[in-house]
C-alpha cells in the first residue's frame, strides 16, 4: 500500500471515536457500537466494556471478534466513498494487575475523559484487540488486504 | 416502548444512510459498512450488494446477519449517548422477476440515486432484511428489546 493510503488509514483510525464490534451470539452474527482508542503505533485497539453488555457476554464465550471503523457519514459525499477498515481480531481482557493496564487506561482516558468514572466500577474491563487481518476500503475500487505490519507502517506516518 | 422513543427509532432508521452488516466468515464474525434503505413502514431494510464483496459471499454461505444502525458521530456529544439499534435478521435475495423487486429498487434509488448504474450490472443483487429481534439503545441506560411489531409501530410515527 502506498504512503498516501497509509496516511489515510492512520487518519481514519486516529480520528474516529466509535467502531462496530462484531461478535458471535448463539453462533449467529451480532454487531454493537463501541468506543475505541487506538494505540499510538496503531498496533492495537482498546475497548472498555461493561460485563453486562450483550457483546461482552458474547466475547467471554468466544473471543473472536471483528472491528469495523468507518469515516462518519456527514452527508456530504456519496456514502459508498466513505473510507472504512474491517479488522479481524481476538479480544483479550487486560488483567488490572498486568504491566500494560495502566498505560492502556491512560490512553483510553486521554481519548474519553468522560469514561473516568467507569474505571472505578467493578463491572467494566479493558480489552485489547490486535489486528490479525484486515480489509481497507480507501475509496471506489481501492481495496487493500492489510497485515499487522501495515498497521504499524501506518502508525509511523505523522 | 413509549411514543417518544418510537419516534426516535423511526428518525434514526430514516435519517442514517449507512449500516454495519455483521456476517459469518469461516465461522468467525465479520463486519462491513453497507448502504441501506428502510421500507416506509420500517418492516424491512434493503441492501444492494455486489456478488464480489466478501460480505455477500458470507451471506450466500450463511443467511444469518446482524445490521447495526447508529447515529453518525459528529463529535458534538459523548459518543456513548449516540442512539443505535442492533438488529438480528436473515438476508433474503430478491428475485428480479419477483413482485416486490421493482418497488424495492425504486425505494433504494429514491435514497441513493447515484446507485442507478449498479442496477444494470449483473453482479449486484437486492437483499431484504426483516428484523427478527433487535436491541435499541436510545440513550444512557435506555435499552429496549424490540419485536418486529415495534418496528411497525415506529413506522406509523410521522
Amino acid at each position: 500500500m502506498d504512503s498516501e493510503n497509509l496516511r489515510h488509514l492512520a487518519l481514519l483510525l486516529r480520528t474516529e471515536r466509535v467502531a462496530s464490534l462484531g461478535t458471535l451470539r448463539d453462533g449467529a452474527p451480532s454487531v454493537a457500537m463501541v468506543l475505541y482508542a487506538a494505540a499510538p503505533d496503531l498496533s492495537a485497539f482498546y475497548l472498555h466494556l461493561s460485563r453486562l453488555a450483550h457483546h461482552t457476554q458474547n466475547i467471554r464465550h468466544d473471543h473472536r471478534v471483528a472491528l469495523m471503523i468507518a469515516e462518519s457519514d456527514r452527508g456530504a459525499v456519496d456514502p459508498q466513498s466513505l473510507r472504512r477498515v474491517s479488522i479481524q481480531s481476538v479480544a483479550a481482557m487486560l488483567d488490572r494487575e498486568s504491566s500494560g493496564y495502566d498505560e492502556a487506561m491512560k490512553l483510553y482516558l486521554a481519548r474519553f475523559p468522560e469514561a473516568e468514572m467507569s474505571f472505578s466500577l467493578g463491572d467494566f474491563n479493558l480489552y485489547r484487540l490486535e489486528p490479525l487481518t484486515a480489509r481497507f476500503i480507501a475509496g471506489f475500487g481501492q481495496i487493500f488486504n492489510l497485515t499487522p505490519g501495515e498497521f504499524r507502517s501506518a502508525g509511523e506516518t505523522a
